[in-house]
């Protein structure tokens, strides 16, 4: 079934304990659009400005990503430099310069508009919903991603964004943030009012729960020796989880679950090297290998 | 088989978000035998004052729990206070009196002597390896718990301790502590040149993870709408690890991952109220239905 992303395309310069990158090609939608095209046919959406090269592009190439609604604007691309702190579990902002991104106006293809799975990454939620008046018929599953950005500063429009949405996927400290409840399951009942029907928080180096109806789903995050930078993780998790789910087909509660997994997987490849240096080399049997340890590391038997 | 735990018996002042007592029994040694008892007979070794009445000792009736090692010594009783923060992740130290627990010597009754399973909870590592000197045939394993307090002030004797030891079982903070390294990974290896060959790490509202050779296996805590009361939770996590294992007489991977769904079962009614008082009213039917509760929550086929 057809994937539509939107979100951003950025250059990224990366601090972390294991190193520096001074310009690697990162955003929401490359690291999202990148991890499910190994999984399904992704449509993206997003805006790069003419210091975007071939070269850059290559990164969408030879894969199951069509950028015919990737905008070129004239001016400079999104471009975000973060530090990590030794434990990797904090982030510095050094700079956020929006560019091309700032006058961003999604705008959807003609073959894109019957797509049936969406993800919104995590942008302005006037623009989010912007891109769902634009689908042709109702999509079979709407998930967002948000941040305290939106949840403090344009909270209406991001509620009228999330009536339209089924899976909400944030952070520990957005959900409480946007539920005002400390406890995650009664956080998740007030969410449920507010349109998504499934919660899917992100935990980090904990790893992800997912809240559906009554029911209650845990995965961990994959132990690695080494985590050289955590950009990108929580894209890369939304990319396999939609990518599996709409390559499936149908949501249940069983290919949620495994959309859970495949989301795990592919951040936990992402967090493997700078930027999308092991996220782009991933082998597809690296992916169904690395989905069976998932299954290893927490399954049990009574 | 034969479960020991050598540990404290205690009173606490309890404050929560959810309330305050003023004086409810606790203790490591108690949160384990009570939480232990479900699966298997267990020894007790601790000390008391002589403010431990009868009706304090009723905790242990009924149960499969030996408190001929309980000795009552002339003075008060372990005495802590504390506080809980309102996301109850941190928590305050009011008070600390040792009282008789500061001359505390274990001793083992003779019937005790041949325990093959031993838990040495949270004390002194030179009065832990006076127990497994005191022990007369070499047990089947030995779990134990630690704190920075040894970690930092009694290094040397608490890496001779952990020579003797199988199971270690400690938080993060601890684990990176101890190791000097922050991932986790890098950590259980350098612990396992240390003696242990099983490292346990409890996370709070992340659940546990164990690291047993090459072989991870990660347990989330169980998603509860209310949790009035953390203390004790560690230590029942450790009752219903080894009572399972002791019950189950033998030590291999699936147990072990057996082991920690129980841990987490009884963790997890430790929390629901206050002090004791949800863990002692658990019936074995409901212990059960939660650990199949836990299946529930992390199952998923690929």
């Amino acid at each position: 079934m057809s994937l539509l992303v939107v979100g951003s395309v950025a250059f990224d310069a990366l601090e972390t304990p294991f190193g520096k990158v001074e310009r690697t090609l990162g955003g929401a939608a490359t690291y999202f659009a990148v991890a499910a095209s190994y999984f399904t046919r992704v449509n993206l959406v997003g805006v790069v400005g003419d210091d975007f090269t071939e070269k850059d592009a290559a990164i969408f190439h030879g894969r199951r990503i069509d950028i015919a609604g990737l905008e070129r604007a004239a001016g400079k691309t999104f471009f975000w430099a973060g530090r990590y702190s030794d434990n990797l579990n904090d982030r510095t902002t050094l700079a956020t310069e929006l560019n091309v991104f700032a006058a961003f106006n999604p705008r959807l293809p003609e073959s894109y508009r019957h797509s049936s799975y969406i993800f919104l990454a995590n942008i302005d939620p006037t623009l989010q919903r912007s891109v769902l008046q634009q689908v042709r018929r109702k999509p079979k599953l709407v998930a967002l991603d948000t941040m305290n950005y939106w949840i403090e500063r344009t909270p209406a429009e991001l509620r009228e964004t999330l009536r339209h949405t089924q899976v909400l996927m944030i952070n520990d400290a957005e959900t409480r943030q946007l539920s005002s409840e400390h406890n995650l399951l009664r956080a998740a009942r007030h969410i449920f009012t507010l349109g998504p029907r499934t919660l899917v928080i992100k935990r980090g180096e904990y790893g992800a729960m997912m809240v559906h109806h009554n029911s209650v789903f845990c995965v961990p995050a994959f132990p690695l020796e080494e985590v050289h930078d955590p950009t990108g993780a929580g894209d890369s998790f939304a990319g396999g989880f939609m990518g599996y789910l709409a390559s499936a087909g149908r949501v249940s509660d069983a290919t949620l679950r495994r959309a859970m997994v495949y989301g795990s997987v592919m951040g936990s490849f992402a967090v493997e090297r700078f930027g999308l240096e092991r996220l782009r080399h991933v082998r597809p049997r690296e992916v169904t290998a690395r989905a069976r340890h998932f299954w290893r590391l927490t399954h049990f038997a009574l």
